[in-house]
């Protein structure tokens, strides 16, 4: 966890303030939760290995009986702080969504906490931008969410970014395909999952290490060494090629509709071997690429089960979530200097005389910074000047009014 | 803790950038910290009573042996939610003072915890918006405080607010002049605290039945009970006037020159029985008070020992904190609708063409939602209009281009 200074704190906020008016531009409206959730919501399963990560928070009033009695850190705990969005997003829709529009497009930029140990790149707290369309069957939602994602990406000036696309259907029809049990899908997409880290070889050794049976590893292994095509455009032609015979031709069909419906589908990547760790995607599955990454800088995908398990019934939910620790350090910002931005450099006058030309200049529409002439001027207008300053004026006794005030640019 | 639905969102983020826009024109940085902090140091004493209601956070990988060897909460709670942004402050300060201008004027406008029962206008969460100014000893920097808190307040459209001012040099003096040993100053301070609630006959009962000696309770029962002098002006006769015969000569004048340094003082109002909690105040302190309200909009004070406790040396400071959420039910906000913000209301056409639309209106500057057109239309256009959407139109299968859009005005 860490501290932001002033400059950095102004560069985060800078940023978010862009992607959330992108959001908003895009008819999406900004929710807040509790940065606290129940444990027992925390821990419901929908949350993956990092419901392992959830920091609890120690019940009131607990006595030394309680913590004899207690076997499971949980018994302890009975609210947790949130460990992603969704989870919560989840929760407040089952509790509001009487009061929402029948298709609610969400924004939530806040803070997660994840009890990680400490590791370059990774912090215990950080921050989230997720978008979620929840209540949108048809592909409009992932064509909303696809769309605003771009365009965020472009508005923050990163070039080069791709969206990794799958669809979770396409999975297990590959996988069934290839001749595996439809009970042991999700024990090999665990495998499936690390191909970035392992490389062909190291899944397929993986997958026979856990002794699944060897005619499909196999298939799966031939499937994987085949000659590779080179790269094309998003199309139902490509997807089709980068996939084994026998596939679920109606989600190709779909998916490949998604890509052409985007005004710009050269920044969409299909990827038949994206799984996304999360048991809960139900369709389409995203990952945000950036070529100077090794990991994602964000994704998602469609969640159609998930707020069901909550509400009773189901409605369909998509979303993507970016990760805004890693988008900040690749965006450039300017830290122009402002004239509007004024410092005013006193020694030996009345406070009330600075009092004074403050609020006067204020009035005027101005940003003022007293400052106390030091023993090394050129030191602090350097400062200033790197603070955002654009102008400074020295107040001498003789100074009566902000008339009397001579600005003089501060350059860096 | 509560959720906010996009219309309390929208208006809470409006609210807040107004208080952060004044704060930044008065030459204040934001900084931030994180949520959680060692419960050492959230136990080190100088939160008051909020340290009893700070949330602790379960240390991680704790067994049933550690769980049955504890004594005390704090044996399984390593860190903690803050309860308030001044103990952070001071632990930011300590490490971060050598990247930090020589006077520092921190904004830190951030959520705290406090785990309270529930009850009417307190929550557990809740919004803090903090000024502070750290290394300036003169009044130069209650003055800022005190300006920028002002002009904030004015900014937000708050009428009749005041600023009811004390020093704890002038509780001590008086409390001396009235003949209360010094080592009682502290304890007597407690129930004077209390005056608002118990009234001064109150005051004096609980005085009586905590065994204070019988002389300096008679006195300050004859002082409290004597006929008071009609509301003046912020002036040094009316703080003399306002005390007992005896006080400190030179913090009498130093509060008085505090109110006509400042270029209007009709809004503060000397109090001589104003306590504030906290014991690590100094000198100065303030409350902030609105007509409408029986509780403090927020407050502050001096705090010159404190941040010496982390650093080793003594570091003058002193901070308003205005209770945001308080604040903003009083604030009115206009909820304008934007013809810059339009809905596509749609029906049986492709999600490819609605895909086109928007991105082209987006690129020309609007803000834009897609809406399928529901069976009683009139219901969704009033939605629209309560959330800001100012125009409308009607998408088609003969739509082709956004030159084919016939936008109408959405009105309340």
């Amino acid at each position: 966890m860490r501290d932001f200074l002033p400059g950095d704190k102004a560069r985060r906020e800078s940023v978010l303030a862009r992607i959330r008016s992108t959001y908003t531009a895009h008819g999406f409206d900004e929710i807040e939760t509790p940065v606290v959730e129940d444990s027992s919501r925390l821990h419901a399963g929908l949350g993956g290995d990092n419901e392992k990560l959830a920091f609890g928070i120690l019940k009131r009033g607990l006595t030394t009986d309680d913590f004899a009695a207690a076997t499971d850190p949980l018994d302890l705990a009975d609210l947790g702080l949130r460990f992603d969005l969704t989870v919560p997003l989840t929760r407040f829709y089952a509790s509001h969504h009487g009061e929402l529009p029948s298709v609610f497009r969400a924004i939530q930029i806040a803070p997660v906490w994840r009890a990680e140990r400490p590791q370059k790149g990774r912090y215990r707290q950080f921050m989230q931008c997720d978008i979620d369309i929840i209540g949108e069957t048809g592909p409009l939602a992932e064509i909303e969410l696809l769309t605003a994602t771009l365009d965020t990406l472009s508005v923050l000036g990163l070039v080069g970014c791709t969206i990794r696309i799958n669809d979770r259907r396409l999975l297990t029809s590959m996988l069934t395909s290839l001749g595996f049990p439809a009970g042991e899908h999700a024990a090999v997409l665990i495998t499936i999952d690390k191909l970035d880290k392992l490389g062909s070889h190291g899944v397929v050794a993986e997958l026979r290490d856990r002794a699944f049976p060897d005619a499909p590893v196999e298939a799966l292994e031939e499937f994987l060494l085949r000659p590779s095509t080179p790269p094309q455009s998003f199309s139902e032609e490509l997807i089709r090629a980068s996939l084994p015979e026998g596939v679920d031709e109606m989600a190709i069909v779909e998916l490949a509709a998604l890509g052409s419906a985007l005004a710009d589908s050269s920044q969409l990547v299909f990827d038949p071997f994206l799984v996304r760790g999360m048991g809960y995607y139900t369709g389409t599955i995203f990952e945000v690429a950036h070529p100077d990454l090794g990991y994602s800088l964000g994704g998602g995908g469609r969640y159609d089960g998930m707020i069901g398990r909550f509400l009773g019934t189901d409605v369909p939910a998509a979303g993507i979530s970016l990760g805004f620790e890693r988008l900040v350090d690749l965006v450039t910002t300017s830290s122009e200097s402002s004239t509007d931005a004024v410092a005013l450099v006193y020694e030996s006058v009345e406070p009330s005389l600075l009092a004074n030309l403050k609020s006067t200049l204020i009035a005027q529409g101005l940003r003022v910074r007293l400052e106390k002439k030091p023993k090394k001027l050129p030191g602090l207008l350097d400062t200033l000047a790197a603070s955002g300053f654009g102008r400074f004026a020295v107040v001498t006794p003789s100074t009566a009014t902000v008339d009397d005030l001579d600005f003089r640019p501060l350059t860096k």
